[in-house]
């Protein structure tokens, strides 16, 4: 049975919320309403119910995540709750550190053995103890959702509820119907894209591809990710080239041989049915330089001579020609800018990177993303898709390059942003200006695989939020607002993504 | 009969709206609600109506815009459908772009000649083709607005009803009724202000103003737009001032000629009846520069050996002196800082300029204008209006700026953000800071003489929104609230240009 | 009787706001409504009112304002209208100036000696006069709420209804009951903190403790604002670092003895009672230099000998020990930077500083703060604010750092932006990716005695409206929805001003 229709027998139906006293026990209940994101006013209410009955059962196309493709592959088993639920997602992690917990006892990082049980429901009682820390957030928004739609819970997470709690997930783990496959049935999803390393063999995707039932059901794909590649300031850069030139038989000592590498990767991924590439550096500027400087910065890189303003000038270089290749192999190529990773270096020297001290800053993209934008903004074989983690530029850079550049697409919010109320933020500042054919669809960019059904229907509850909205004061009419939630679902990703 | 008029009972004035069915034939009326823009809870809804009430027939006053003098002054026909909605409107035009659209295919530019039926038939099929990728956009709106109320279109654009709608305008377009002076007085058009050249002899405004019955009924003015004439960088600019020594008969060898030959053009535009002038640059930045370096600079422009930066030196030092010039002559200055015209130069070079593709980025006006404003700032005989298409800036630098400077007014929104949700965000970003006093009132700012109507009644909408959620919440009585809506019609507008 | 309780009976508990027609004289009656700035929807504002009741009684917790100590200790009369509302409060006077009025006029700087009583009036009907230009500002919140709740005016002020409500206010101030320390009582306040010179002798506070039965209901306490002494640029550093020497008794020719100074001073404030310093830079970075470059900076300083960046270097290692010292002392930290004091130099060569020409612009606090954050930003002792008038920093660095770090606390709206849309903005911004328990509670920061009630009322208004807005959609339950707003009164002050 999807998911969906579970929500819609155990969620409470009426859309006013129940009056509980200070005390009532029976507050204490773990409820999901089936109105829940919807806007109050009873007009604009009935709207968002009827626009959304008619995506809330669509399949699930996830064109951007981070699922371990060995999950699938290997369908392993979740373990236990805190593996699956906490260890893995930085989101949850970072308010319990704020609020004094070590990221140790939460089982961080991944990569260390398995706490015993002991550990385990010691780290599960922590999240439980500090449920009210994340009231109004995106992450208690998503748990919440997961523990009554996927696991069955109904109790409020707190200290005397935590075992129990823990109890019901163990046993829903230990199902063998709940291994990362059969989910993939549950949640409906159609189409998932992970994130990969360029010089990775995709043995994982090639093994689930094998699975011809499975892959007839759904399309697992890998992400080309060769941030590392394009970074010439980085310790292991020398390291990653070599390493690229091992892979692909190819001479990494020119910059020619570097490109014939890259080239020769992005076709292997395209191979392996990848359908876009993602770029995540400190800021967009991407700008050939010169070939023959160029080449002699590749050089110096290669011997490790290059000055950190030369690692700038030939990263924009690279980056630029990721946007030539991607005219070429028609790859779709997303970028993440203007992120410190690794804020606090005590915590990532502890726990590494992806621990939830990667903190946001402003970026510029009109005079940033013009050189490439020149040269290739409008070929009709670049699909280029602009995420940001700084609202300001909803309305005043992105919307404006997407509403005239035909390669460009607005990137759905991420990461801190992709929480209910910014979202509606970005809805409100990009459609005015770009429409919403100029939308990449939603992207749920993440690691914690049973949150993707939670993420994805909050998507849809706030496009009928914000369509409804329209429709009641008269900017659409309920026919057009329907079909767009529709397209919102379906069409905009295939489009964005070539699927 | 009047627009508002009109639009009274042609809308429909049930304020829930009709619940259609997805393929319902009757979805595909094009219909305009009474009610739209209002807020959808019952109660502030009926105080915004009775507020919008009180200025929905209030004449139109335009301080800034950019109708053709021409159009007015020989009352020449719009030709066609087109030619009148979409050649000359790059708001339309840069999303059919984004979407695949080649601009030449919509007859762009104006300056070509007009294309033949079959293309201007082609153009507007192409546009009604677009319609559902301009759901959720101002365009939308303000075109919907002028397809019911000015042209009588009932049909939902599509690419079936391409032809009976542009059959329907074109026979609009043929009753000699519909010519521009007569459109002034059915758009109860008051004021018009369009944007001109400084060595513009002004002689359409001329000849309309000797037209003493349509003057006695509307003043149409000219706005000096000087930005050409002090950007020394420019390759036009001692062309510029060249022609500008041959308007005036001064010697513009000298900057104090230069500055003669400003101060006696902005007067002849005083004389011909011009409130304002207005100037767009990279920045906000104004300040003298010593005068033998200004001498020295301006010496060096003409001769064409000005470096980039002393260009931008000298452009500050130029600028600063309009505003003096405007403490003397009392002309309003509007500054529309931070847009990065020409985004993309091959779309620039194949159509000309003001096509879609200018694109906005961050200002910054605290450092900026502090020596505009510590040497003007409080001048009794200077209005100041600072526009932005930075949504940042509202709450930060605007709006704190004109709660204390006399000189300083909070423009409008403009261009990408004068959409409804981004001018409901304006509203609520710099009220509560600045207070209603400090507004400059509705600017249209457009080209699309037709949409005029449309564009100032979506402001007066939109004030009537704003002031009945400060009525509902009890921040102000709804006799405040009204007289607050009347004067941001009329007082601001009198007061900031002066009229 | 509470001011709360005086509110219930004052104002009119219907929710539908009154009819009114535009020149109804019953429209000019003031009025305060049960349920101003609670959302507008039935449902929601009933949960609103539910929530605020548990609320509206608390105590007022004041951890940062600029009440003058003195007027406590004497207990001095407030002298008239003018005195006690308009000369001290730029808030109201900026809007004034904006609009023509001289700051003379209106008594400004509070220094100067009292105008006669014609001078007064004459203010104060300038005030009603401009009562207009007020309206959707935070300004006429306030003021309306404290008319009609504290001084029991009930007349819409209006040039003629001035000298009336002059009148009336003027003998609430002769009633001897509406003494400073009288209000305290009725307007709650249990907590307040003042700001001070860390050459302070606090005498004032020392002599309002030395009240024992004021000072077990109010606790009254110092805040250490060292801003003059981290300035090496500013043309009084010499003469402030002077008496620091002659207040502690120790040489601050070093750097050596001005850091002992400081730790002195600290320890003095913190031994009268004070919880916090604030610091008010051009920009937030903090960062040690080596030794002996500090130690050089420092002589060099002290010669004045120092040049713009030394002194700033100087300041960001000076601000960077100030967070040292509160590791060792555990004074909360709050940081209020980028504002331009003083924009108008004109102004303040005429009234002084802090009469509304201060000016807001960009800040940016991933990159500036790091080093600090690196060093302390987990340090189990440190509480850090981070304040700001840059709303685009709410999503994008403040509440990601306060995610992570265990220092970082959000620091509520300030100065221009605590007001209710802008507050309404605030909330939802940081909520969701912070949480609630990284907020640092109410602030009002306020130089306007009476203003307090009105302002920390409106705070617990919002906050029901905002968790009422969660409730309705269902992302909270309501007994958790109230069990938050009472934390966000009390428990979140307590914990991040440790009291």
């Amino acid at each position: 049975m999807p998911v969906g229709k579970v929500a819609a027998t155990n969620g409470n139906s009426n859309s006013a919320p129940r009056v509980v006293h200070h005390n009532d026990p029976m507050a204490h209940e773990l409820t999901l309403d089936d109105d829940r994101l919807f806007p109050p006013d009873d007009t604009t209410r009935k709207i968002a119910r009827r626009i959304y009955a008619e995506t809330r059962d669509l399949p699930v196309i996830s064109p951007h995540g981070h699922v371990p493709p060995a999950w699938l592959a290997d369908n392993t088993s979740f373990d236990n709750p805190t593996r699956l639920l906490i260890t893995p997602d930085h989101y949850l992690n970072r308010i319990m550190h704020a609020n004094g917990v070590e990221l140790s006892e939460l089982g961080v990082p991944m990569s260390r053995p398995v706490m015993d049980e002991a550990g385990n429901r010691k780290a599960f009682r922590t999240l439980c103890e500090h449920w009210a820390d994340y009231r109004g957030t995106a992450m208690r928004y998503w748990l919440t959702d997961q523990l009554v739609r996927v696991f069955g819970v109904r109790q409020r997470p707190s200290a005397e509820t935590a075992d129990a709690i823990y109890d019901t997930i163990q046993a829903w783990i230990d199902d063998e119907n709940h291994r990362p496959r059969q989910l993939m049935d549950q949640f409906r999803i159609s189409f998932l894209a992970t994130t990969d390393d360029p010089c990775d063999d995709l043995r994982f995707h090639q093994k689930l591809h094998a699975d011809t039932k499975f892959s007839e059901a759904h399309t697992v794909v890998p992400t080309f990710r060769p941030d590392k590649y394009l970074e010439p300031a980085r310790t292991d850069w020398n390291t990653s080239i070599d390493r690229l030139a091992e892979v692909t038989g190819l001479d990494t000592s020119t910059l020619a041989g570097y490109t014939d590498a890259m080239e020769n990767r992005r076709a292997y991924f395209r191979a392996n049915g990848a359908v876009s590439t993602d770029h995540s550096h400190d800021d967009l500027a991407a700008e050939y330089l010169d070939d023959a400087l160029a080449q002699e910065l590749y050089r110096k890189a290669r011997r490790n001579e290059i000055s950190g303003e030369e690692a700038v000038a030939l990263r924009r270089h690279l980056l630029m020609d990721q946007a030539r290749m991607a005219t070429e192999d028609g790859l779709t190529m997303t970028l993440h800018p203007a992120v410190w990773r690794d804020h606090d270096p005590a915590t990532a020297e502890a726990y590494g990177q992806d621990v939830g001290c990667d903190i946001p800053y402003a970026v510029e993209m009109t005079k940033a993303l013009r050189p490439m934008l020149n040269a290739f903004g409008n070929h009709p074989n670049l699909n280029l898709v602009l995420f940001t983690l700084d609202e300001d530029t909803y309305s005043r850079e992105i919307a404006p390059l997407a509403g005239f550049y035909r390669s460009v697409y607005i990137g759905v919010p991420w990461w801190f942003i992709d929480a209910p109320e910014s979202i509606m933020r970005f809805k409100q500042s990009v459609t005015e200006m770009g429409g919403f054919s100029r939308i990449s669809g939603m992207i749920d960019d993440t690691r914690a695989f049973c949150s993707i059904p939670a993420r994805h229907d909050m998507m849809r509850r706030l496009d009928a939020a914000h369509l409804a909205q329209l429709v009641v004061i008269h900017r659409l009419d309920e026919d057009e607002a329907i079909d767009q939630a529709h397209r919102l679902v379906v069409d905009n990703p295939k489009k964005v993504f070539k699927l």
